[in-house]
């Protein structure tokens, strides 16, 4: 089968070898695949992964071992644990924080860039009928979104700044937007924070005044700009994970009394049900569609700089 | 009257000029006052101040306003607010986090290591009499330690870590010990973790375990291996202000989903209850008592590695 893989170097390769259904797992066939940052990290060398990339996907089940399964149209929860009795993670379902996890594309698990993956039946989720594959194929960055509210209670007139206006910052502020929150988007770029009505940095007034600022930015100095605009006692939700570069000062977070929220995955049911009530959008996010064949060229264009979300058509 | 000073250098004034009461003010003969870290940290340099040292103090009532409170023994919270209207701090008698905040000994504001200081007579709270000296000189830590469960709800079950065996660390200990929340303190001193029943870090394995590290070490070090040691979901209570030395990684708190809460001052009246109650003895603490006119020698005694509390006698 056609599949993206990342080994030494980025390819598309012809004759990867389509994937056995073990047991309790569904065989997915790929329709539209999307880019993440992650992805990009990982031809860079992040987490040292070789295998088949990807862990944004919308498909249909063409095989597993519950027959009731097959012809239904899927999305992939990335995280599937060891299930092992006694883990406590799983037995909450959460499998991101299982020791001995595997990720779609990214730990262990060969990924959803090609025309078949597996995963685990209990991690494929149905998508709503009304819910296009293109929208679908958002529901792993929105669920990502959404487990901000997960674990935290926002509350209904707290004030929100999301900084960073690239796909993460984006879909945050799409998705928190939608649950009726004061929400503001500030970013570096016109055309990407009108995506969500927000405003420039230029503009912003750089004040300690908000309830819960979410940083998206993945850079220190967006870490550090988020600590001088949240306000004593106030949320700073961390959602890229920053790689130290240079020395970081915390006394601000005590002096103020701040909580750093890391957040990360989420799960799946709330995105899905935000996207069939269709109060979100993410048409205007998408940049372009490329064939899978010309995986290479949809990475390049993922590199640019206007660009936002990058799908691969595997058919 | 005699003062302890720092301008450019820490030095024991005789005649430094005794403090007005102003307004709402109450003027405290200081009997018996702790020197804290952030004491010869200032005479490093730290917060740029000038004049009168000390925040951690104890005395009595000679002058105020409000004459009934004349002879009451009494303690100070160390900072004082705007209390202009529409401050949401002052409202709240979070003076710590007004933007025109004083900070007794810090932050323009003369400090208590002197015969007399000055305070607003509603942040001078009363010691109860089965309350010592040497004990109610310790509220204003305690009341720091404190503060962590004003800001989070710790669970009676809960595994609670406090890394680093200074002050800072066994008052903390001691305090969320006399909650009776199931705590270890953790430090690389035998002698000072045996003060609150704690154990040395090289017998510690270092897992992901903890549903709450309290950071009390205050070093990036420190930071790091709090990380290495609070479960996916769990809280590090930043306690001390780390200022950067070395490029921090934050992305396991991203990973991990982990809370970092930065935790500061806090208000006095369960701290005083606290100690009322007889469930915390600080008296192991304390490794000198020096008469005020040695001051020089009590923050030489103050640095040296072994030392915990040293105290200052006024009167």
């Amino acid at each position: 089968m056609r599949a993206v893989v990342f080994d030494k170097e980025l390819k598309v390769v012809e004759d990867y070898e389509k994937p056995e259904v073990n047991a309790g797992e569904a065989l997915v066939r790929v329709t539209l695949a999307g880019i993440c940052n992650t992805d990009f990290e990982i031809t860079k060398g992040y987490m040292g992964y070789v295998g088949v990339l990807g862990h944004e996907a919308v498909g249909v089940i063409e095989d597993a071992q519950d027959k009731s399964l097959i012809g239904k149209r899927v999305v992939p929860e990335i995280n599937y644990g060891c299930k092992k009795p006694g883990c406590p993670w799983c037995a909450q379902k959460l499998y991101r924080h299982c020791p001995e996890r595997r990720t779609l594309g990214i730990v262990q698990k060969d990924g959803c860039f090609a025309q078949y993956f597996t995963m685990p039946a209990d991690v494929l989720f149905e998508v709503p009928d009304n819910v296009s594959d293109e929208q679908a194929v958002f529901v792993e960055p929105l669920a990502a979104a959404l487990e901000i509210t997960e674990q935290l209670h926002i509350k209904p007139d707290a004030r929100v700044l999301v900084l960073g206006d690239g796909k993460l910052g984006i879909v945050t502020a799409l998705a928190l937007k939608a649950l009726n929150l004061d929400v503001t988007l500030v970013g570096k770029h016109r055309e990407k924070v009108s995506i969500a009505g927000g405003m420039l940095l230029q503009d912003l007034a750089i004040k300690k005044e908000w309830d819960v600022v979410v940083e998206a930015t993945g850079s220190i100095s967006g870490f550090e700009t988020a600590l001088a605009l949240v306000k004593p006692r106030g949320v700073l939700v961390l959602k890229s994970t920053v790689a130290g570069e240079k020395p970081l000062n915390l006394a601000p977070v005590v002096i103020d009394e701040i909580t750093v929220l890391g957040s990360r995955c989420g799960q799946f049911p709330a995105a899905l049900r935000l996207l069939q009530s269709g109060k979100i959008d993410f048409s205007p996010l998408i940049s372009g569609v490329y064939d899978a064949k010309d995986a290479l060229a949809a990475f390049d264009a993922n590199k640019e700089k206007n660009t936002l979300k990058v799908l691969l058509k595997f058919s």
